[in-house]
């Protein structure tokens, strides 16, 4: 039988399930493989932990750790698009072990460097449990659609955003008593940013692109909104005319004037037809929709995060690598993936959501209207909602499809329109 | 680069576009693997067909295709669980040669038996366009989620059947109606018995309960209902009520008195309510909905029938031969399948949906509620909707949560009541 040696860096919550699970968990075909944790590096070593180190050489430093000579993979589960994950990452694949990692801002970064140097030096990469947690979604599009040209991807990549929007609804509470409500329950990290400001889906959302289209944008290229500005309302107005909203990672294939592809990819909040399975994605799940020419629109949900789930797809990594020894990382040889460049704006149409604060007082529609009007807009139906209290109005209004470079001129006028309290709100539907 | 020379044997649908992608279609990674179709077997060798296979050697019998030496892989795309494809699949086996169908009665009544030979010889064999189309379930079972215990199985897997009930409800025509339309279409066979009373769901049942546990009872072994006495007044009811009817095929691993493992698995209609992901699955969609230790529960949906999707699959099995050479297909040595056993009763308490169409007088209800008490069954819910036409009601209960035994034995009492005009319609509401 053949024998895999494993280094694991970092034993947080997943690096300890995974090591627990090696050592004591998984029973299923546990005696068909001979995999074995040689060693460890972590913070502490002697920090109390439901797995028994004590066995295993343990290194303060990692970057010690990838040049032991017994080791063939090593495990990086510190996080961090750069400093000593980095490193470590770079040095595992020059010092010819495989690499298994979860680091998403990482692989986002670095993901096509990484890949070109695994297949220099023949050797295994993946990092399956970087994107959406338990889901093998990463396999999915690797292997299971191998032939299929993908046209687009949509994902509700982030479980701290969905359970937020999910608790706001169901709970009847603002944005920030759900996200203090998630703080306390260790749901959100105390600087909540990376998840509700929409950085960590658009991670997932690159590395994603990389596996279905061979195309990497630099986040700073990606068109980024975070939920922060969603409202309570909101969410009542949007059930009320038969939508969920959902922060969604999206990328999509589209020809130029020229013919040639180019890619649409954005993290934003869409509001979603109740109807459609996407709508029901709630709290910590998380789902990928792919759409490609043969199968046609695949989905997948399930937990996007925690010990178990991401421990069962870096588990997941390292079967593959002892059943195969190397794969393209990315579903294509590195030095086909394109990264460093220049995403478009979407060209397609869509309906959109426009909430308005106004004061209440005559006039202020008719302003509107024309508005609509002198740009060519049109409304699918319109909802007023008056608060006495403070005389101001909530305008809802659905438009009929349009583009958003209309739209987004339209809003400039009607943002500095006399009676406009607030910034507007306006949110894609999605189709 | 290694070469793959391949045989297929049925050029139907999916044969003909498996053929198509290999000779003209997929352009993804094309370039990176050397797969080329030497042999090909079918009704009629001059066929109009969208692909050139006028230099490929034509077998009339696939079996002598079988024992073309030159061969490395067989795909056997003609179907049946006996016959010319049972003889196929074994001699390509016997023949030293991979195998891959999309066999799905087949698979059910010898996957053991194929899986015993294939290892035995040391080949690769799978199945992945057996179940649910182009979603690559059988793939993310066995590697996906490669260490997790799998607890319970539940698939809507069978597109007409599905199809149906989705346009039952949205064209609110009778089943007889919609049937007859899906029949014009082409989404249901002229013999329609495989898809509409469970029988094709049930071999996919039975073939992922292999993959899932190990474990493959006997088709005669499984409760199977189907959805012939679906009414649109079910139908109506239950959307009034919050749920929808979707026929699933569903297996779980249960605990008997002795503390051993024993298999439930069924396939009949269920109401699943509206906010649950499985009950937005219209249509020709599939899906299946996997409970794992650590991965959590995990759901996949996509087109689970046609020409693209199925040779979607077929292709991904071929670069997985291609690939990786051998695997075991349900995700363990054949020798540790359990099959040939009977499956257990459902133990566990469900909620009901109970519908009687009864004569519209006084003492009926009396009656009925009494046959309830003496039972120590409870109402949650009761809608009676009286047609003054023909002087009779129907009467909709949804009971407290209940054994199936015990509402079963109630039933037979209901079923003798006087006024009760015909046979009650009794589903379980999934939780």
């Amino acid at each position: 039988m053949k024998s895999l040696k494993i280094g694991i860096a970092g034993l947080g919550n997943v690096g300890e399930e995974v090591a627990y699970q090696i050592i004591n968990g998984f029973k299923v075909q546990k005696n068909l493989f001979d995999i074995e944790i040689i060693a460890v590096s972590a913070k502490s070593k002697n920090k109390k932990r439901k797995v028994d180190i004590s066995n295993i050489d343990f290194y303060d430093d990692p970057l010690e750790m990838a040049s032991n000579p017994n080791l063939d993979l090593v495990i990086e589960l510190i996080g961090g698009d750069e400093g000593v994950a980095k490193d470590l990452c770079f040095a595992s694949l020059e010092n010819k072990k495989g690499l298994i990692t979860a680091n998403k801002a990482l692989i986002a970064k670095y993901g096509k460097d990484l890949a070109t140097l695994a297949e220099k030096n023949n050797l295994f990469f993946s990092f399956e449990a970087s994107v959406a947690g338990g889901i093998p979604i990463l396999k999915l599009i690797r292997e299971g659609l191998i032939v299929n040209e993908i046209h687009k991807l949509t994902g509700i990549l982030n479980g701290t955003a969905n359970y937020i929007l999910s608790e706001m609804e169901i709970e009847e509470k603002s944005f920030d008593e759900v996200l203090l409500d998630a703080q306390e329950k260790g749901y959100a990290e105390a600087d909540p940013s990376f998840d509700i400001d929409g950085i960590d889906a658009a991670h997932k959302t690159i590395i994603l692109s990389g596996l279905a289209y061979g195309k990497m944008p630099t986040i700073n290229n990606l068109s980024i909104k975070g939920i922060r500005n969603i409202t309570l309302n909101d969410i009542t107005y949007c059930d009320e005319l038969g939508y969920k909203i959902k922060l969604l990672g999206n990328s999509e294939i589209v020809s130029n004037a020229n013919g040639d592809e180019e890619l649409f990819c954005s993290v934003e909040p869409w509001l979603i037809p109740k109807d459609y399975g996407l709508s029901s994605v709630s709290n910590v799940t998380n789902a990928v929709q792919v759409k490609s020419s043969l199968a046609g629109t695949v989905m997948v949900t399930g937990p996007g995060a925690g010990g178990e789930p991401t421990a069962s797809a870096v588990l997941a990594d390292i079967f593959d690598f002892y059943n195969k020894g190397k794969i393209y990382s990315f579903g294509r040889p590195a030095e086909e993936i394109k990264s460093n460049f220049k995403t478009i704006d979407y060209k397609e149409k869509f309906k959109f959501y426009l909430k308005l604060n106004v004061i209440d007082k005559s006039g202020v529609l008719a302003d509107l209207t024309t508005i609509f009007k002198n740009n060519n807009l049109s409304i699918e139906s319109f909802i007023q909602k008056s608060n006495q209290k403070d005389k101001t109005a909530d305008l809802i209004i659905i438009t009929h499809e349009a583009e958003n470079r209309v739209l987004n001129k339209a809003l400039i006028t009607i943002s500095e329109l006399d009676g406009v309290i607030s910034e507007p709100v306006c949110l894609s539907i999605y189709t």
